[in-house]
């Protein structure tokens, strides 16, 4: 979970907060400057964190309690922050890279408008366990990588490559352009377990309250449905996509 | 969304808090005996809520935001709160009731000690999504219908059974008399997707932090998996039991 610092230098850096947050970053390989440790705390998981940030380089510094709570703007921070290089968007290029790379075919989770920081997360560890190879967020509207996005994530956007792009139909008319088919889930589709979803894949999930945008799903192939048999006629937008994220990998 | 008030009566009763909450309490036909809005409050959707809260004869008293904000205990209440029946748990038999008169084979969620309100409250909103007949959880172990739960689920609190059992496994032991075959997902199962869940469904989600418990687990008849494929090793317990119970909707 990252939470911009005030300006320390010259490059921007992130604060990570948090046991899994740190041990996750310390793992993933990202470059972390310094280890916070509250003074004191020697308890559970907080010697193996140690333990990695030395091997890693990392000064290790003790400080009062209070000193990282005001650092960590109040957050549950379990006795631990690091101070890291600034959590890096990638380039949708590289996302596909990633995915050729691997020798399989592109499947990407394009998230238009997501405004809740715990779906964000969510959605990024789906991807993560499914094997999708990034995610791509809009620059303006929507939520971003905050430190609640992180936690939520259980330190999967430590893993997952994420895109932040300044226009979504233009990003996905691109993507079309490279032969990616594109999905989106709204109430009017196809039931979504008669859908085919071979080939290379981006999945368009809606905002909480909205749905996907009409300017997206114009471009998008196909649509798809969660059928809603119950009062409430939603899905929480972490749990849809999760639904639709494990019925396509049944097709690869 | 309910919040245990200070004993007012001899009737237990509860505050249901925010306009959704609020608005779907009144729909579901509970009884509500005190609509309380803020001073000033005529905004969006509160209109409708009073028209609703008359028509359905209950008391609407406008009251300083200051006190609504000590009568929710802090909670975000959009202006609107409501004192309401405390929210009823039904009996195992009830859910199962419930199939029955639908005609239909029972199909019902077991939250193995979920701890966060919010991944319970999801877990009800997919179950209302997805036609079950009912959720049970355990009386003492895991978060109960607390008021983040019910806003969690989006007003679904409102019209899902749930059922809480002093002893999980017995209870499981019951249902399986009845004819009902008992799923869980866990790590070493059959793929998720190659399973058959015809028939009366009972599907039991595990803890976030430890999955399904040694002595539940040895109750159930068939474990599922869903596929890892990435760094970190496990969904969230919303997700991965919308996943499972849109795989088991299929079956029916």
């Amino acid at each position: 979970m990252d939470g911009k610092v005030p300006e320390t230098g010259r490059e921007e850096q992130d604060i990570v907060i948090g046991r899994n947050a740190c041990m996750e970053a310390l793992r993933s390989g990202r470059e972390i400057d310094t280890l916070f440790v509250a003074k004191g705390e020697r308890s559970g998981s907080i010697g193996a964190i140690i333990a990695k940030a030395r091997e890693k380089g990392a000064v290790i510094k003790e400080v009062d309690k209070k000193k990282l709570d005001f650092m960590c703007g109040g957050a549950a921070h379990q006795g631990v922050a690091a101070r890291a290089a600034a959590h890096k968007y990638v380039e949708v290029d590289d996302i596909l890279a990633a995915a050729r790379e691997k020798n399989e075919e592109p499947f990407i989770i394009i998230c238009d408008e997501i405004e809740d920081p715990h779906n964000l997360g969510a959605i990024i560890r789906t991807a993560d366990a499914c094997g999708a190879h990034g995610v791509i967020i809009p620059k303006r509207r929507g939520v971003s990588l905050t430190y609640a996005a992180g936690k939520s994530s259980a330190g999967a956007v430590e893993y997952v490559p994420v895109a932040r792009v300044p226009n979504l139909p233009a990003a996905i008319e691109d993507l079309k352009k490279k032969g990616l088919w594109i999905y989106c889930a709204d109430m009017d589709g196809k039931p979504w377990n008669e859908q085919d979803y071979s080939g290379a894949v981006a999945l368009v999930i809606g905002s909480e309250g909205r749905g996907v945008s009409r300017l997206v799903k114009e471009k998008c192939d196909f649509t798809v449905s969660l059928p809603m048999r119950g009062k409430i006629n939603s899905l929480n937008a972490s749990v849809a996509a999760g639904i639709l994220m494990y019925e396509v990998i049944k097709h690869r």
